[in-house]
Order: structure tokens, then sequence, then C-alpha cells
């Protein structure tokens, strides 16, 4: 029987070269993949159609969009996820859920190799080959553009000489991938890492800077889950949609970093992530609210790593698992509102509140109603300072 | 011989009634030590007159904005230092200062006694007092407005009675504390977290949403330090000023914000820090730029713990030292110039350069001169995820 | 309604003088509570009759040891907790078992009050009071010992003039805290840290240096719980026991440091945990060979935490519960069999074995059937010395 | 001119064959260099003879014995270095040792290559090139065991073939390596790690059941270095060695677990280090005594860091750098005698005395004399269990 491998396809030139690519090199049958995970584009239908005008045997479409908001999106914002305390993960985010769709596939299929259009120097290849071990170890890699030399050109020769469906003459100056979490994109001018953006890179947002009105909502949440905005009920895809319309014409979530690849280098990178960037803001300043004190301390280390960890390309790893058992738990009273304007460029916290806020305004007030015992502070801060204190003397004593 | 007490004092009307309040409850004689940390307001000597007129026996008054800038507001930038992600420190990091100064006046003044306004359920009482007790743990604390009932109603009647020189009638509904590197609001309204702040309790900062045209400059840091704005050589102090001003000016850097006091309770908080966020943003984007990934993933939790150290009131603690070992030494290399967009209430980054980068333009190009050796990464991948693999291969074994 | 006062109660002088010096006190009926948690001693029944005798309205024995295994025990074994690296939390993890307890009692019994003998220079104080005010905060806290001048001496004239059931004339030279897990011992002349501990201090462990033959035996967990030795199962409390009296006589457990105490203090502790420390050993290798490595490196800062906040009276803390839903998770497949020696003090892992074991043969050996596929750890080596690499030549080029 | 690699050469069979061997392949000239790092064994003059006697154009042998103990041992001592709480680093800190000698050499003798005898599934490979990457980035690395096929029987051949001096019938079934802090050792039956090690293996150690007196001595720190033993001044080398001597006759420092390579599998591995563990002891007990203990807690973090980052061949990375800056520091007060028992394989503290002493007995005493006031406690643990409780009561409205 002639072996199958399954390819992950976007619909674009290099992955609708690599199924005739993989096909001559291997002998084997290519099944196209083809996940929708909210990148928008071309319908589904459209992709696989070309697949298979360009030579796969088969061609899987799937709307992974709420699988991806509940199963990826969510957990990152219970984690804060943010990679370098600014990048919210967009693509380390997609992979797995590709990954996974992949490995089902190849089951199904009875797929021996799995192929992906990486190149060496990214982390994504990472991402999909780490997530492949974990998931069907068995599989063989195939990766054309990193090794057998699938350059652009010639895939634009191969296309040409096949007569494959496909525009070549389109040629973006930019390197794009997109989903519902938010948008990547580089470019040659801006590896001059003192060059700054030009507003045509973005697609996402509007410019900050222009004027407009503010738009004001408030965001539910229950056990760290965004459940309603403005007391509407709806899906976090729907929330996540939403809030990319709404925060993305205020020109929210712009991020221009210099990013520590998993790979060793250091890469520069623009991001675009309005609807991450505004729910992260609105979970952390309920955590705040709703979460207690040494929880929260501990919790910024555990956040940092999940994120490092899924940056890394390890989502299915024993380490994620736990480090969620812990985040979760810290989500569980994180149920409350958030009232955010959303303008010029700024998702700004204005209200909160909750029934399980920790908040406790007869504590906290300095006017009548005043329940906090203030003798207790000298006892307190004694207690607390001696160790510096005895410290101190000692260091004093031998200086 | 008369025992002395040296007395934080601020010219307000709290430390002003303090000074007789003190003197009638313990017979000693006080010394008003006030310290310029760029709060503005009144003239130094102005402040000294008031402590002679209210009774002081001694007034001690120091401009210690340059030493707070270099001292103080230095290495919470070297950290990036921001309480809960959010606050810059602003009143944590005067205090000890402040407590320096204390101790050494109540050295000179053979003083036994020192006093504070602070009230006992603020953070502040423990910044004084923990510091006190590194510094010179033998002095006997006085909390006039904590331990002997000094509320502001009879604060106003002692000051009537004796005449004191101080204006009693104005009456601010905000709570205030301010010095260079921020200001710190509570008021009542606020302490309702459903209620967002007005523009009425900003000083700092002009209204982000009002439309002005953006500024561009281009700070510089050797080590860690800032050291110029658009090529001109400045002091720390300089540098924080004017970006108070220019960044102040584009409505950048407020906060609100619900927080974990040490005390055990959570406040609601409004802070403005133009110059502080401005700074932590560039210093934060010129070491992704100069420092290596390692030691930037371990120094976010070296940093955090920073904060919350200096938050928590133990600036004079063996621990942070031994902090600022590992954060004076990750410094080493932030040396560059961040080119940076105030505008909108954002401080956004364009543009970095560096003699000491990491930033290797020809390993992270996709353009001709790519030196990247792509046929690494197969081998780098494999062993990186094989302890996942082999134990997802254990868990797919046993379930 | 006379009001009621629920009082741990330990059967010994201190608590039984506490029974009446507490009703003259208060006015109020006294409940003693006392709870079996392995310290052995007397019968229950002979301690409630004491209470009794003493004036308590009630009393109340409890046999605990199973709850203690499983639900104290267990957890700790499950984080392999040593607080300071060494002290398995002994007392630590009995304190919030009678907390418990003692809250169930108050509400059965109508209570309004708590008290407990502790002083005001350790830690159990804390952890009583940290672990009421989480599981009943309405109870009002009486610590006569602390609080109200109740020292030896006095409790001694007022059992003798009450004529109280109590031999006051036994006086150990030793502070003791015993139970389950281990036992704790402080006395006069070890508060010279100079001075080495006698064989006179020590219970549960026999002399490690006597010659005697080597115990072994194998240990067997499931998901981190010990259910087995040599094959038989066994509840955790009957295995903690056995290995008290196996480990114990071969002098294994004991420990002899000097310890950061919460209240600020350092002081000096002998323990004594052969069960404890046996079980850990165990537990800590069989991780070693069925946890993941990046699992296993996170997870020595989880369980450093964990065993912090227990130490330091935190027990019902949400903290606490979303670390364990950290190290639970992480247990999961900590299963399998440990081979120990036990023997002059060591207790030494020999052999491990596990369905779960991550350890693969194939690609460990260096002999004939070795799979490990060297070529790639040339790829791999060059990408993870990247970052450091590329700072290297930087820094040359610098200096 | 002719090319020149630098050879790693130890001696034996492998780095004899590799001078040859390299020569052969590359047509370059071969300079071996031998560093004795306390390895024992063979004179450094009949390694040197033999190495060219076997090919080599030059042969560089160096003591670095003080060089390794005081430049990578002490800084481990001070890192309390115990990867995964064990293994103190034998192997992991001679090799950047052996490093640095050979890009010094590489420099000298204007070599372009430099080679190594290691296999591709160990740990020292990565130490070696990563080491190089850093030190000397343009020297090209062979490593003919791994990458040119260079097995036992072929080296065995090659040796008989040419006439090499060395014995090729001396076959140990161990293979081992050896230095100053230690001695590791694997071999064929232990990698079934069920099976328990035999006596056979061990070299520095004694059978700690065997019975012998036991060994009191008194070790002093200055800043964390060890300077002396029974008060008589030595070096840390001397100091080492005498250890290692007294402890290894008490059969102390004997380590068999199952370990986390760097490189993707679990292996298991038999360690002696009479004299790493007993100092390791005597350190941490030292800390215990004069280090703060906010300082301890976050230390335990920062060690366990260090550890893992010289085990994983990152010796020359700036987060080393960085992490010393807090080591050193956190080291400062470090100052004082332990004693210690060498008996029956265990290294036990039983006193400390120290001019740092943070135990102050005054406060800590409960004799006559008692200095604390224990009239703070209530306040402290009001304040200390607020979050927590705040936290309860919201969690009990909830449910």
């Amino acid at each position: 029987m002639t072996e199958r491998v399954v390819l992950a396809y976007s619909g674009g030139l290099d992955t609708s070269v690599a199924i005739g690519w993989i096909a001559e090199e291997t002998g084997a049958e290519v099944v196209a993949v083809a996940i929708d995970c909210g990148q928008g584009g071309e319908d589904l239908d459209v992709i696989r159609k070309r697949a298979l005008d360009c030579g796969a045997v088969e061609a899987v479409v799937a709307d992974a969009r709420d699988e991806f908001a509940n199963e990826y999106c969510v957990p990152a914002l219970q984690a804060n996820a943010l990679y370098m305390d600014r990048y919210p993960l967009v693509s380390a985010l997609s992979r797995p859920l590709i990954v996974k769709h992949l490995a089902d596939a190849a089951r199904y299929h009875n797929a021996t190799m799995v192929a992906h259009g990486c190149t060496g120097k990214g982390n994504d290849q990472v991402r999909f080959e780490a997530g492949l071990a974990a998931l069907f170890p068995e599989l063989k890699v195939l990766a054309p553009v990193r090794d057998s030399g699938m350059t652009r050109d010639k895939a634009i020769a191969f296309a040409a000489e096949k007569g494959l469906p496909i525009d070549v003459t389109k040629k973006s100056p930019y390197s794009i991938d997109q989903n519902l979490f938010g948008r990547a994109v580089e470019t040659g001018f801006l590896e001059d890492i003192w060059n700054g953006p030009i507003e045509d890179v973005y697609d996402y947002t509007q410019n900050p800077a222009e004027e407009r009105p503010a738009d004001e909502l408030v965001i539910s949440f229950t056990a760290g889950v965004p459940t309603a905005i403005d007391g509407k009920e709806l899906t976090p895809l729907q929330i996540i949609e939403e809030l990319n319309r709404r925060a993305g014409a205020q020109g929210i979530g712009r991020i221009d970093m210099v990013e520590d690849r998993l790979v060793g280098i250091k890469s520069r990178e623009i991001y675009e992530a309005p609807g991450a960037i505004a729910l992260i803001a609105a979970h952390q300043e309920l955590e705040n609210v709703t979460v207690e004190r040494e929880l929260a301390r501990f919790k910024r280390g555990v956040d940092q790593r999940w994120g490092e960890l899924v940056y890394d390309g390890l989502w299915f790893s024993p380490l994620k698992k736990a480090l969620e058992g812990f985040i979760v738990e810290a989500n569980q009273a994180v149920t409350g509102d958030i009232r955010m304007v959303l303008h010029g460029g700024r998702a700004v916290v204005t209200g909160r509140r909750s029934e399980a806020s920790l908040y406790d305004y007869e504590l906290a007030t300095y006017d009548t109603g005043d329940t906090y015992d203030q003798s207790l502070a000298r006892g307190f801060i004694d207690i607390w300072s001696m160790p510096a204190k005895i410290a101190s003397l000692r260091d004093h004593k031998l200086s």
C-alpha cells in the first residue's frame, strides 16, 4: 500500500507546492489538513478544493475556532500569558491545536509521515515537531522548506511547471501569521531594529492616534473564563471576536519588540492582539480583586513559566499539565465584572465588582465605618522587621 | 538633659501639630526633619521656618533629589520594578531615603526617639519602622496618629488652641503622596472600586484623550542607568524630571488598581508616574536587545522579588542587597539608545540601537545574508522534545 | 447562657491548669478537646477523665491518626516537604488538624472562644490562630501562657491550690512535641548552639552508631501515596508506624539544626523523624524515575513554597490549595516500588522499578541495544549554546 | 602551514588513539592537552610522554588542582550545589576548567580545531562544546567517538596497527570519571535500575557499614570559603583533599540515583564525593546560623538554578555570572566554625559558632534572660493571617 503523508496545509504557495513536492520526493500520497483557527481569509471549501487541485488525495478542513478559543486561548488568559511580559503567544497557541488535528488525521488516514512548511530558524518548527513527538511519535516528519531545499523561487518554478492553480504574482512584502488571538508580522525593513513600523504593517488594529470616541464595556468572567460583554452571555470565541473588533478599532494591542526565540537568536517582531490584550488586562485586574496576596505573588512565576513552556513548544508536556493544576485552582474565584474604556490604543479598567471580591470597604476605608484595628500594627511591624534588624545589628557590630 | 525626638516633617497639618503634641506627650524636644525628594510644593526654607514656629528646637531640611534619583529610582529602574506588574513603588522608594536622613539626624542631635505621622493601616508605617529597626534600632518610635489618638479633628483643634501658623481651612478631598518618581492619590469616592477616577484627581499628567502632537525622543542608557535624552547628557534626576514633564504632557503613566497591602488588606489606588513608566518601558526593551535569554528569564523573578521586598518595607535587608548583586551584574551590558514616541497616554518604543546588542541581523534575517545554519534544527528539536515525548509514550502505554 | 471556651487539651500540666484558669478569668465553661495524632503516651480515656476532673464541662477526645496520616502526612510526602531542606514539618502538620477539630467542637458546643497553651515566641501560636482565623474567625482566642501570665510556677501553684489531679513533680528537662510524623525536642543546654545533643534527648530513634544488622524493605507507592511494604498492602498510618519502628531502630531521621522561626528569630531544634525521612527519600527517588525533567525542576520550587507556607501556619490558605493542584498532578505517575536499606542512620535506596518509569534502558545503555541517535547531538548543542555564545562574542568585542 | 588541533587528552586508550585518528582524518597536527584536576592516577610527565609517543606534535600538561579548587569547587560550595538535591556536579565542574585550558592552548599553538573524546549521549560533550562556543567560537570541534565512528573496538585495532604504547588488555568493566571533587561510575549491570551497587564500584569511600571509630573535626569558613580544619589554616585544595581522605574513610558521600541528563534521557549514576558532601553539609548549617531568613529562602532557588546551569554546560554564561553576583553577596557573612562528626557514612554537624551569628541566645531562650517581647505576637498573627482569613470568609459566603 502506498504510504501517506499528512500535510499542515494553509492554502498558500508554499504548502500548495509542498503537496506535489512531497509526493515526488517520497512517492507517498498527500493528505492536506487545513484548520480554521480564526485566521480569516479564504473559505475552507476554496482551500479544500485547491488542495485537491494541487494533487492531494484527501483534503481535510475543520472549523476549530471554538476549540481554539475554549481550549487554547482561555487557558492562556487564565495564565495572563505574555511571553517576555508582552507577547500573548498568538502563533504558539495555534500550533498545538493544528498538531492535534494532524495527529488525528494521520491516525484516521493511516499516515506514516507528517509534513509542515516551516523554516529551520523559527519557533514553529519546534512547536510542530515537539507536539507531534508527544502525540504521535511514530510519524516521520518532513519539512521541505527546511530540509529539502524548497525555497520560494523553487516553489514558484515548481508551481509554474506543474500548472498549479496558485497566483504567484501577489507578493506581499510581509511574512504574516494570524489567528483568532492575534497577528504576527515580519518584514525586511523591520529587521533593522532602529526602524519603526509603518501603518501599512497593521491589519487587526486601526491607528491609535486617530481621533474617535471612546468605547466603554463591561466584561464578565466566571472562574477566570470570559462569559459576557455588557451583560450579554457569549462564548469565548464570540467575546474574543467582539473585542478584536472593538479594541482593534481603538488601536489597542500593537506590540513591537525584540524577542528571544527558542532556537537561539533574537528577532524583531510586530504583533497585533487587540482582543487578547484587552482581555488579559481585564482578567489581571479581576485577579487583583479576587485572588489572595500570597497566591497572586506565586502565580506570577507560574504564569511566566506557563508562557515560556508554550512559547518553547512544550504544550503537550507534563509540566504544563501540572502548572494548569495550579492555574485552574487559582482561577476558581476569579468571577465578576470589569468595566473598561477602550480608547486611543489603551484598554483601561475603570471599575470592578464581584461577589468573590476580597476588597473589603470597611477594612480599607479611611472614613467612618473603618473596622481595621490599628493597634495590631506595632506587633506586626516589630516581628516582620526582626530578621533584617538582627542582621543589621550583626553587620554594624562586625564593620 | 532633655530627651530629643526626630520627627519626619512634611510641613502639613498633621506633622506640624505633631511637634507640639509629641512635646507635650513626652516632655522631649522635637527636631523636625524635612526631605525634598522631588515632591514639589513649598520651599524648604518656608517649611523649615514653619517647623520652628510650631515649636521645633531644630529644623533640618535637605534637598535629597539627586540622592533619591541615583540611589533609589535608578535601582528600581534596573529592576524594572512594578509591584503587581503595575505600580512603580513611588512612596515605597522615598521612605527608606527619609529613614536614612532621620537616622543621621537622630545620631547628630543625640535623639532617643523618632516620630512619623503614619496611620496604622498603611504600608508606610512599616517602611518607616522596619527601616529604622535596621539603621538605628535603639530609637523608640512614636506614631501619634496611630498610637495616641491624634485624629484630624483633634489636630485642627490643637492647632487652633496653640495658634499654630497653619491654614487648616483648605481641606483637600484627596490623600496625596508625591515625589520625583510619581504621585499617589486616595479619596473617599474611589473606595467604591466600581467608581472610575475623574480628571480632577490627576496632577502630574494631562488627559491622554486630548488631541495633541506626538513627542519623540531618544533615551540613552549606560549599564542600565539613564544618561542622556536626545544625545544630551543629563543626570538621572534631570532625566526623570524631563520625562515627567514630557510624558506627563502626553497623559502617560496613569494607574488605577486594586492593590495588596502588606498589612493584610486590599486597597484601591490611583497613581501617576509618567517619567517612571516611560523609563521602565525603555529600559525593558533595551534589556530585550542586550540581555541573554536565560538571564532575562530568571531576572523576571528576581525583579519581582525586589519589588515585593521594597514594597514590603525591607529596603535595608540582606536579601535586597543580594538581589542587587544579581541585578547590577545583569545590567552590565544594558547600554544603548531607545527611540520612543510619547503620545496619547502611550510610551511606545520604535527603535533601539546598541553596541552591546545581541540581536544579530545576519542570524535573524530571512533575506540574503542569512548565516543561520538551518540543518542544526532537527537535532535540537529531537533532543529538546525528548523528555516530554518519553513521558507521553509512558502515559499512552498506561492509559 | 454561660459562654463556652474550647481548649486545645494535651493532658499535661499547662493545659490542665488552663481549664480552671480560663474559667476563673472569663467566667466561661471550658470544653477540653484532645486529639490523638499519634503522639503516644496516655490513653485518651485517661486524658478525658483528667480534663473533667480538672473542671471541664465537656471533654472531647478523638483518635485522628488515620486522618492525620492521610490528609496531612501524605500531602507533605508528595511535596517532599523539608523546611530548610531538613525538617519534615512534624508539629506544623499536626496543628491544622487540631485546629480543625477545635473549630468543629466549637460549632458543636456553641463556643464563642478558643484557647491554646502556646507561648508568644514560637510558631505554634501562629499555626493555631491563623488556622482558626480561616476556619472560624468569629472565635475569640485566649492564650493564657502568652497573654495572661500563666507561667509554669504559677501553674504549679494553681494546681496545688485547687488540688488538681496532676503530678507536678516529674519535671522533664526537655520541652517536647511529638506525633506520628516525628518528635521535636528543645532544652536548655542545646540553646548553646556549640553544644552537641546527647543520647538522652532521643526517643523515636536508637543510636545509629551501635552495631546491628541492616534492614531491607520495599516500599510501594501509587500516585505518590505509600500503599505497601514488602508487598503487603497497608494504610499510610500503618506504613508510617512501621517505618518509625524499623527506621527508628536503625537510628534514621535524627536532625540537629538552627532554624528560622516565623516569629523573627533563629532557634536550635532537635528532631527525630525516622518514618518521615525514610519515606521522603523513597518518594524522591521514585520521582526521579517517573517525573519528567522540566516538571521535576519546577516542582522543587513548588515543594519549597508548600513547606514554607505550612511551616508559617498558612495551611488553610488559597496558595496552599493551588500548590496542591500542581503537586497532586505531578504525583499522578509516581507509582512503583523502591527498595531501601535501613542501616546505621542511613536510609539508602538500592533499587527502583515502575510501570510508569521514564528510564529507558535502550536509550540509556552504552551496551548493545543502544537506540539513542547520537547524530542529533551536534544540532542540539549548537542551538542550546547559541545565546551564551552570542553574548560571549559581544563581551569580547566590547572588552 | 599545517593546521593544528588541540585535543583534550586523558592518557587513556580513546584519546591516545584519537591523536593518530584525527591526524589521519584531518591531516592536521595534534597538540595534546592534559589537565590535572585531582583525578589521581599517572604522573603528568608519563602522560605527556605517551602523548608524544602516540604522535602529538606538542603535549601540554598542567597541574590545575588549586585553580580547580578555588575557582570551580568553592563557587559550587557557596551555592550548595547539588543537582537534583543530590549530585555535587563533579564532572560538570571540571569540564569548564579543561575547556579554559584548551582555549588557551589553542590560542598559544594557533590551532583552528579542538577535539574531545565524548560520546553523543552524555552531558560532557555539551559542556565541552558549549564552553568552547563561549571562549573560542571560531574553533571547529571534532568528536571522533561521536562523529567519525571511533568505537572501542576500532580504537583497539588502530592502536595495535600503529603499535601505540598503550596497554589495551586491562579492560575495566566500569566507565569512570573522577577528580578532586568526586568520582562517577557507570557500568552495565547498574543500567538495570533495580540492581543495587556492589562494594567493588567504590574507590574514594570505604564501606560505611564497617565498624570503626568516629572522626570529629572543626571546619572554619570565611565568607563561605573553607579556610581551616581544626584551627589549621589550609587552602581549599588541601581542605577538600583532607576531607576526601577522612570522610571517605567513614564511607561518606556515596550517591546512587536516577538522573535527568540534559540530552533528554534519564540515566543511572553512582557517585562518590566524600569531601564535597561533608563540606556542603557544613556550609549549609553555617548559612542557617548566619544568613537572614528571607535571603536564605530565596537563595535556595538561586542555588538550584546555578546547579542546573552548570550541569547543563552553561558555565560561561551571563546568567551564571549574575547568579554569582547574588551568591557571593549572600556568602559575605558566612564566617565561623562548624564542628562535625564523620562516622558510619554520615557527616553530622554537632556544633556551630560564629561572630556573624544571627542566632541570639537571649531572644531564643526559654530560660531566665529571655528578652523576646511576647506581647508583639498577637498583632503580628492577626495581620499575618488576615489575607487568608478574608479569603476564607469569602469562600464560606459563596459556598
